[in-house]
């Protein structure tokens, strides 16, 4: 039964961004199945499994069809129990929300208009009018004021970071030992800004990069099948 | 079988205020355990239970002696594991901890500063002078400067709450449907502030304050034991 991932690109299919769809990518990865993935642009999303997904990622697996990436690691966990767990138990959905919610207004607010000139970038002409005109809707201002007004908001993302830099004292991953959904909830983020734009955004030396590096390492270095923006 | 919670008091032993300790509290409640309350001085600290413990919290449940929240709510949930659950297993154990590091560098780290004043006049005189002098070496200032410049500070507490105020339009708990020990993390900082001082942190229509008297009414309203500072 093959599993299809509904992920979305840009011009290149072979240089996914989405935050969402890298937390799918790692989950999928994390239980050890294999995906086909099928490339959706901005204006090809509301098109995808007929008008059921309406965001990405969507995944389909055999009759199942789910969008949303938590909802879709909520359906491997209860499909595959026998695999790794993605989630700990119930506290571990629970707190999961938690960090959702943290990446939500910490890092994407932060750094997501900083990279909405990048991803323009990316996309073919007419997902570029979508997606500025969406945006600047979104936004209330053209994209080029957006970006430059994040500049400011940029500066204080270390800082940010606090919590997780002050957890990574004690233990390698959010999920303890060994990396559970929460992490990859966090490394979607760190890696839509790594595939999208060559800013950096830490030190190397920060306790936060060596995890996000060791993110990047899981799962036979899925997260590195796609390099860096330069 | 008795368990006894060494917990840290000011001159009104019936006014319990620390924020690690009401973790304890709520954790103890939340597994259903009567415990006896032995209030102890700052100056007492060191000399809790022959110097095994060298922080407060300290639980004795028998010959077990343990000190610290979160080791305490590990043991607890491990010696009654017929109880409620405190984690919701490991991944919420793992996961706790990024809440544990989040209340220290969000709230803890916002409001700390602001409430030294406020505890100073809660002290018996000997402890008040360990108190100035302890916190005035780890601050670098007289107390009376460091809640000086809390205050803008604090002006920020709102904002840094937003993780928790968008997980609560998902969920009514951090724990989910029901608490768990991660809300009493949170809880625990913001009843160390209602105890200690009279100034609103948050406005009343807050989701944040409406989380905060829902864990207020919890387990027989053990945290409106001791009345808000007025």
């Amino acid at each position: 039964m093959t599993i299809t991932l509904y992920e979305l690109t840009g011009s290149d299919p072979a240089r996914p961004f989405s935050p969402h769809c890298w937390k799918t990518v790692l989950s999928l990865a994390h239980k050890g199945l294999d995906f086909e993935r099928s490339p959706v642009p901005f204006t090809g999303v509301p098109e995808v499994e007929n008008r059921l997904g309406k965001i990405v990622p969507v995944l389909r697996d055999g009759d199942h069809v789910v969008s949303d990436s938590f909802d879709i690691a909520l359906y491997l966990e209860k499909a595959y129990p026998d695999r790794p767990t993605l989630f700990g138990g119930e506290g571990g959905v629970s707190l999961a929300r938690f960090i959702e919610a943290w990446a939500a207004t910490q890092i994407h607010m932060t750094i997501g208009g900083r990279l909405l000139l990048d991803i323009h970038a990316m996309l073919e002409p007419e997902d570029q009018a979508y997606f500025r005109q969406s945006r600047e809707a979104r936004f209330g201002k053209p994209l080029e004021e957006v970006v430059e007004a994040s500049a400011e908001r940029v500066k204080s993302f270390a800082a940010k970071l606090d919590p997780l830099r002050l957890m990574l004292k004690r233990q390698p991953f959010i999920g303890g030992e060994n990396p559970l959904f929460a992490d990859y909830i966090v490394f979607g983020a760190f890696q839509w800004a790594r595939v999208c734009s060559a800013e950096q955004l830490l030190e190397p030396d920060d306790p936060v990069a060596d995890w996000f590096e060791r993110c990047l390492d899981l799962h036979g270095a899925a997260g590195r099948s796609v390099a860096a923006a330069a």
